[in-house]
Parts: C-alpha cells; structure tokens; sequence
C-alpha cells in the first residue's frame, strides 16, 4: 500500500498526527518560536520532514493544529447551574497553565512571537478569543437562566475571571490553585449575580 | 576634565544613562530579549560600550535599570477612598500597558526570556511582585480605615484588578481602555466593600 492510499482517518496517520503535534510542542516549549524548525521537530518526532509537509504548509500551520488540539480537550457540562459550569471551566484553565503542562510551557513563546511577527499575532488573539467564547457562552446562558443580572457585562466578567490565571502564569512564580477557582468565581460573580 | 571626575549626580551622566536606558528598552521591544546586545544599544543611544560597562555589568542589569526607571513613575495620591486610589493606579497601569508605551512593548519579550532564562525569571517576577505591591499597599490602607471588608483577601483582589488588563495585553488585540478602569473596580470591590 503506498502513502497516497492511506485516508486521513487512518489510525496509523492519526497516531502520527499526534506524536507530531505533541513533538511540536515540546520543541516550542524549549526552545522558543524564533528557534522552532520543522527539522527539529521532525527529528523528535522519528519521521521525516515529508511527512510533516504532507499534514501542513509550515511552522505556524503546525503549531496551531497542536495547540488547537490541546485545547479540544476543554470539558464543560452542557447543564448545571452557571456558577458550578465556570467553576468547571476555571479549574480546567488552571489546571492547564500550571507548571507542568506542555500548553503551559508553550504560552510564553507564542505572547512573545504575536509581538514580533503578525500571522503568529492573528492566530494567537483568534485563538485565545475563541477559547474565551466557550467561558462567555456559559455565562450568556447564565444570564438567560436569570442567575445574572441582564445588565451584566460578560465580557468584562469573563476578563475577570481568566485574567488572574493568566496573570499569574505569565506575571508571578506561582500559577493560580485550582483549589482556589471557587474564590475568584464567587468574587467575580458578587456584582452581578441575582439573588 | 576627566570621566573620573565626574560624579554619579552630574546632569551629563544622568542625560546619558537616560538615553542608554531609551535605547535599551526601544532595542528590547524591536528584536526580543535573545536578540538585544549592549552593542546595539550602544550603537542606538549613540555612546561607546564602554560608558554602558560604566554603569551597568551586562544585559539583564542594564534592561532592569531600564525597566525600572518607568516604574518609578507611577503616580498615586497618598490620601483619598480606596475606589479612587485604586482606579488612579489602574488607570496608570492601563495607559502603561496601552499599545503606544515602550513598556507595554517590552513585556512581551520579558514574558518569554523568563520562560528560558533563570536570571531574567527572577527578575521578571520580582519587578511584577514590587508593581502589585503599591496596589496592595491601597488595599490594605483601605483595610485598615474599614472600607474593605477586615476579611478581604487583598493578594486575590489585587490579582482580580490587574489580571484583566494584563489579560488584554498579552492575549488580545485590544488593550484594556483607562476609561474602563472604574468598571472593573466597582466589580472587583464588590465583594469587599463594607458599606
């Protein structure tokens, strides 16, 4: 069977997919955007630059799909009450910028890269823009469910929200408990909740 | 005259620190922290490497210097209610952290070298600590004259204040506006406040 046979759900290509996107990441983490090449992570990932250019154009079409498959790890109940989904949501957030993480690790490089060059600009501002949708649309159902006041300003609120753990991952030493999340939910929420 | 004569108040040495100080932190916004060297600097202020040598050991020294010459010009009135203080320093930290600023420029490349290197991490995070620290310093008065809750957890509340206008910067297209700045205030008080 030659390559051209081999459809893109092929568990073999998807198993490649993956270690590649995992390589990529772990090469951006340690070494910056600037020093990321297709040769190096190729090269952690045992394949061969082909087959990394038969998946994607190039180094930043590459990164964002590794990214953007962290991110569809992001688990929200469909249901519950607003408080209890943020909460859901925030503890996933920091739980995903502690220390440990390889998304964690790789933040940095790509605040510093949207800085300097503009197609890494536009990705980073849509992408950090569509993982903070996922925040406002549990907070517009909130406000709906009449648990916040129609007044409120999700956005806002959900800047609230976000912004000490991302503070924290890129301003301080220590990253945002997890086990803290309920505070800054209940904080955030004290102007606009209902009753 | 010689340069050994002159001392460390002169006007001509505080001019050129100035200018170097400038230089190094217009060289840092352009190319990223990895890419700044004294000699850049030394060709951009329009001196030899050898008065920067005079003043500074290498660098991360000089770009703390740098650094921490905008810091000293925050500005906040030593009385008044804690809404207002608060909103001054904020509405300072949002114009600082405004497209515009050579500051708000520089952070991001100071968000990545900490990220690859311990001298710049240790730095990058004690300057931030020492930033948060006025603002803690008006919560805590504010504690103490008992218009915030005796309870209140400034650290957090801190935190709730900066981290949305960091969040802006570093994460999105668009810095926080300084005409937003009460907003966010009266959200973040409302928690605490006690009356």
């Amino acid at each position: 069977m030659s390559s051209d046979d081999i459809q893109p759900t092929d568990p073999r290509v998807e198993r490649s997919r993956r270690l590649i996107c995992e390589a990529a990441l772990d090469e951006l983490a340690e070494v910056g955007y600037g020093a990321v090449n297709i040769e190096s992570i190729a090269k952690r990932a045992g394949v061969g630059k082909a087959t990394i250019y038969r998946h994607w154009d190039g180094k930043l079409g590459l990164l964002a799909s590794a990214l953007e498959s962290i991110s569809t790890e992001v688990q929200v109940s469909a249901v519950g009450t607003v408080r209890d989904r943020t909460i859901e949501l925030l503890t996933w957030l920091a739980n995903h910028l502690s220390d440990g993480s390889s998304a964690s690790a790789c933040m940095p490089a790509m605040v510093s890269a949207a800085q300097y060059d503009d197609s890494v600009r536009e990705f980073h501002h849509r992408f950090s823009a569509e993982r903070r949708a996922i925040l406002l649309n549990v907070l517009d159902d909130g406000k709906r469910a009449g648990e916040i006041s129609a007044e409120a300003d999700t956005q806002m609120l959900a800047e609230m929200l976000v912004g000490p753990l991302f503070y924290r991952r890129l301003m301080t030493s220590e990253s945002f408990p997890a086990a803290d999340v309920d505070k800054i939910v209940d904080a955030a929420f004290a102007s606009v909740r209902t009753a």
